[in-house]
């Protein structure tokens, strides 16, 4: 069952200058910091409640972040919705046809676990579903 | 002061196609629906408790949401964020330097007041600044 939006993710190009603009002009600042190795990013989290922003920028060439940014430039890359069973969710999407980007989690940020679905399948936005390993909801 | 994501709002080209696929492929379904006749859309808010998606589809060839589409295809369009006083927010960011689109709130859904504040400020995102009638935090 999806219980809400975890996180908004946005593509930039370089992150401690994306959380002096978010501290500077928005008044807000960061609770979170992370390199995920296996995804080439990090991540930054926003201090916003438990819908949270997220800053992701590639740190290697071939990172998806890294290429999104070449081709369409920095902004709102996925929307991350709380699932509380993740492998439920994967099962039922597959069997009303949508096209996954993982099949099968893997692991995200503070040992979520982590899939991305296909934006052919959702109206071209990106979704990623998240089961954290502490629910927020 | 900033207190937490209102909605992350999605160009959509049609919100009964849209609604129709957060249905069946995502099980979600639609808590409020309302034409916004002074921003030339349609919006549709999914269910998803405090932090919503919000569905926008542009109802005239002048509407920011049909000229979007137009040059960048339909996607994530803009993060809202609620504030509690607009008024004091937005004299905070034109003092700090920021660009506005608005420079005083607008109407926006369910007479909620509403300014967006220019992408150039941001990092290259929009965002929103939504002050509720009822608060929803």
């Amino acid at each position: 069952m999806i219980r809400g939006i975890d996180h908004v993710a946005i593509a930039v190009e370089n992150i401690d200058e994306t959380l002096a603009m978010f501290k500077n002009t928005l008044g807000l600042e960061a609770l979170h910091r992370e390199v995920i190795a296996g995804y080439g990013v990090e991540v930054a989290t926003i201090r916003l409640g438990p819908t949270t922003i997220e800053l992701v920028q590639g740190t290697t060439p071939d990172s998806p972040i890294t290429k999104y940014i070449e081709k369409r430039g920095p902004g709102i890359h996925h929307i991350a919705l709380e699932v509380d069973d993740i492998a439920a969710e994967l099962a039922r999407l597959k069997a009303g046809g949508a096209e996954l980007i993982d099949a099968t989690p893997r692991t995200g940020k503070e040992e979520s676990r982590v899939a991305f679905i296909h934006p052919r399948s959702t109206g071209k936005v990106l979704y990623e579903l998240v089961q954290n390993k502490t629910p927020k909801r």
